[in-house]
């Protein structure tokens, strides 16, 4: 068993090998590549994908996995073993259950999609995407079909990055925070709106980006072990243990942009640097579901970085970096611009308190469509209606409205969303745990120290990888299953001092 | 036959792509790779270089070309498919002829020396690396054991970087090369040192970057299909047709290092840009031998980049860049400052007169080491004693002798250097047949134009990429075989303006 064990992790650690590299490709896309190197980049990357591809469904990993099934079954469910072979299996049964002519059609039919969407955005005109998305829902049904016995069709792509979620939970769950959240939008937002003016001065770059890296150097971000580059979106893609790499983009004339996502990828950062190093190249060096993943972009990003605590000890020095910019500018001013609430059409500018109901109009509608209630042409205007009714605003055009997310125009219909706001969700439930255990966290964030925080988090998830799914993290971590109270706790409390009763 | 023809493309096409993987993790790994990130990479490059060597040698691959065979036959010999069918041949050829095994064992073993190389050019102590060395010698011959039936034991070796080049016709030319050289340069230095106080002053690197973009952009170098990137050592490499990419690295207190350099890489980027562009994913979207590829950049570096003509149109806009270090230094002091000739220790550092016998020293003993007529052990004394009578001056060092050059220590002994020395004969050889085809060349160079020598060096050299061989490329683009007449003419010519004789 042992040889056995020891071939499938050699085959594995291939495949581990080659999707680093095609994270390299990927990053340097996105990064520096030069205008011309577009078409061969896709090509090359394709190829990669490819062989991985190949590797993975190779019948001989098929077969380890079944010689080694009576073993996995005499190890404790809690070893490094044990959870190497289910994250495999896991991903050899999706590899094989969809057929490669499937994938290499629909990866097809994505590419003309992106590029109709491109133009349909700077045109506002939903109809020249219309049918791309049409077949795109076609597609998203075809593949769930491949994992006969779902219970809800969105399951299977849901599963895709949120493993083991089902659409069934996170409907009563979306439902019920929607419930609490618009009553309390409506009430923050019938406030006369918060001046941010001081955040939207000139800032040059250079003095953005020394003061970024500063900030995220001591939440921790080891730059022995990885970099920021420039990208016109911010992301976090790792290569391996000790290469993990973020970047940002800088706004001269606002303050928050580069600042919050470069915390916030540092949050993603945080994660995957945490991994233990020895899960190194295998499936268990990788954060365990996208909605974990954003519970700790969303936990430095929000619940740290934009707390008053943490802004006393590193307003001072932003002070001093723009004198004339925010010399007269107090804390509590400062404190309230970077916390303004809006009702706005665009996810991406989204404030806390309203992130989620943009959120979840896009996970009811994927459903909506995924089940056959709702036609792709009348798409817009149910997105339009959902914004009336639930942010309070409707945009009278299509490109600020269904258009303005890629996510289906480069990807399924489905699974697509819920990340986001199981993210939120997470964030304050193991941010609540971290300060049950270790409460002195929110004194020592005002002198800017973050360790304990940070162990916590790295002792608790990040280190595992992806050796437990998200509901067992969550539960070892929090003692608990997921809950959206704390969240809400941490919304009321956080905005009832913003804005504290007429 | 056009289906066997199409497969064996696509074949190639996916092994062009892995290479093309390769060099990104290779250029990341140069230029912006963190520290920890060393040892993932290793791996990574490892995994996709044997995945390539094993679609390569498949054997479908050897029944293709063996199908192929009489279809070659009928195709005439300077078309792209005949090309394409030659060069993959060899590529194969030399692929299955060297066993896996011995590969493994050798970069296994280079890993090491190099390490070892390392500290004893730290420590200056040859001893510590010999034993490896003497191993490398060994590994050498067997190599070129796999290619039985060689004229001598040093052609395999360069037929890696030269194809077609041959130890006996390489011995000849040097021996007359040198005769020549040694009393030229004894000659020149026998005059007082020129005065190149002028280059070693402070020059603020940001703008040493800003005036070599703007040169290389006039000489050529397309920024859509291409990046200049900073790196511990400059190098050019290529991606795809649209993505060839150069790196440089400043010295701060010496103007010409970054300069020259840029210019150098620039010249490998614009054969590599040049290459037609419907021959990309075929091994003929290369350069076709180390000393072609080298006589582009030493063509661009030297013929044009150390002229008169260019620095008449240059200098005045350097001088505006640099108004306090420069202004009262006249075109002509500048002129001798940067073609200064002196007797020095280390190959890189040196000026175009002394430069070939750097190289000719270590050509000479790395096929005496071959040949076993000088043994590992005795080759400092060796290269000192070279020194001493070719240049004028030894290193009582090994660290600025024998141990300067990574070559050896990073590769096999054998066919590492010619290409330094063949591409500046070639450069001279073929700038001539530039001339006498376009004459306007040398004034236009004066005014800024480089247009008609890069066509020119386009149309006969660069567009072919490998569909010819060196030998071949010669012919055609100047009518006759190697010669060094046009060089040696170069190099008394400007050196006889510079030292006109006491």
């Amino acid at each position: 068993m042992e040889k056995k064990m020891q071939e499938l992790k050699t085959r594995y650690r291939e495949i581990y090998d080659i999707h680093s590299a095609l994270s390299v490709l990927s990053w340097d896309q996105n990064t520096y590549m030069p205008p011309a190197g577009t078409e061969a980049r896709g090509r090359q990357m394709s190829t990669l994908g490819h062989i991985a591809h190949e590797k993975l469904t190779d019948p001989a990993v098929g077969q380890l996995l079944e010689d080694l099934s009576g073993y996995e079954k005499n190890i404790p469910y809690d070893s490094d073993e044990a959870g190497f072979l289910r994250v495999v299996r896991r991903q050899y049964v999706n590899a094989v259950r969809v057929p490669p002519d499937f994938i290499a059609a629909f990866y097809n039919h994505v590419a003309q999609t992106y590029q109709a969407w491109v133009e349909a955005r700077e045109e506002d005109n939903f109809a020249k995407v219309e049918p791309y998305l049409e077949k795109t829902l076609e597609y998203s049904r075809q593949y769930a079909s491949y994992f006969n016995g779902y219970e809800h069709i969105a399951d299977p792509l849901i599963d895709r990055a949120d493993y083991g979620m089902k659409a069934s939970a996170l409907k009563k769950l979306f439902v019920e925070l929607r419930r609490q959240l618009v009553p309390l939008v409506e009430e923050v937002t019938s406030y006369p709106p918060t001046d941010n003016s001081c955040l939207l001065q000139h800032f040059p770059k250079e003095k953005q980006i020394e003061f970024g890296l500063k900030v995220i150097k001591k939440l921790g971000f080891d730059f022995e072990r990885g970099r920021q580059d420039m990208a016109p979106h911010p992301f976090m893609t790792k290569f391996a243990h000790g290469d993990v790499r973020i970047t940002t983009r800088i706004n001269e004339n606002q303050l928050g942009e580069a600042l919050f996502s470069s915390i916030h990828e540092t949050g993603h950062a945080l994660y995957e640097l945490g991994i233990d190093s020895h899960l190194e190249g295998t499936p268990l060096h990788d954060g365990t579901s996208a909605g974990v993943h954003e519970s700790q972009s969303r936990l430095w990003e929000n619940i740290v970085g934009r707390s008053y605590g943490f802004w006393t000890y590193f307003y001072p020095q932003l002070q001093e970096v723009f004198p004339s910019q925010l010399g007269n500018v107090t804390l509590d001013q400062f404190y309230r611009a970077i916390n303004r609430v809006e009702r706005s059409l665009i996810r991406t500018d989204a404030d806390e308190l309203t992130y989620n109901l943009h959120v979840i109009i896009r996970f009811d509608l994927e459903l909506a469509m995924l089940e056959g209630k709702l036609a792709v042409k009348d798409l817009p205007e149910a997105w339009r209606s959902r914004y009336q009714s639930d942010i309070g605003i409707a945009s009278p055009d299509d490109k600020n409205g269904v258009l303005q997310d890629i996510h289906w125009y480069m990807d399924y219909i489905g699974g697509m969303f819920q990340g986001y706001t199981l993210g939120n969700i997470l964030s304050c439930q193991f941010y609540e745990a971290a300060l049950k255990a270790c409460p002195e966290i929110p004194v020592q964030i005002t002198q800017g120290e973050f360790g304990t925080l940070h162990e916590w988090l790295k002792d608790n998830i990040y280190r595992h990888g992806s050796k437990f799914t998200a509901e067992e993290i969550i539960e070892r971590a929090t003692g608990s299953s997921l809950t959206i109270e704390p969240y809400m706790n941490y919304l009321r409390s956080k905005y009832g001092e913003l804005y504290p009763g007429k």
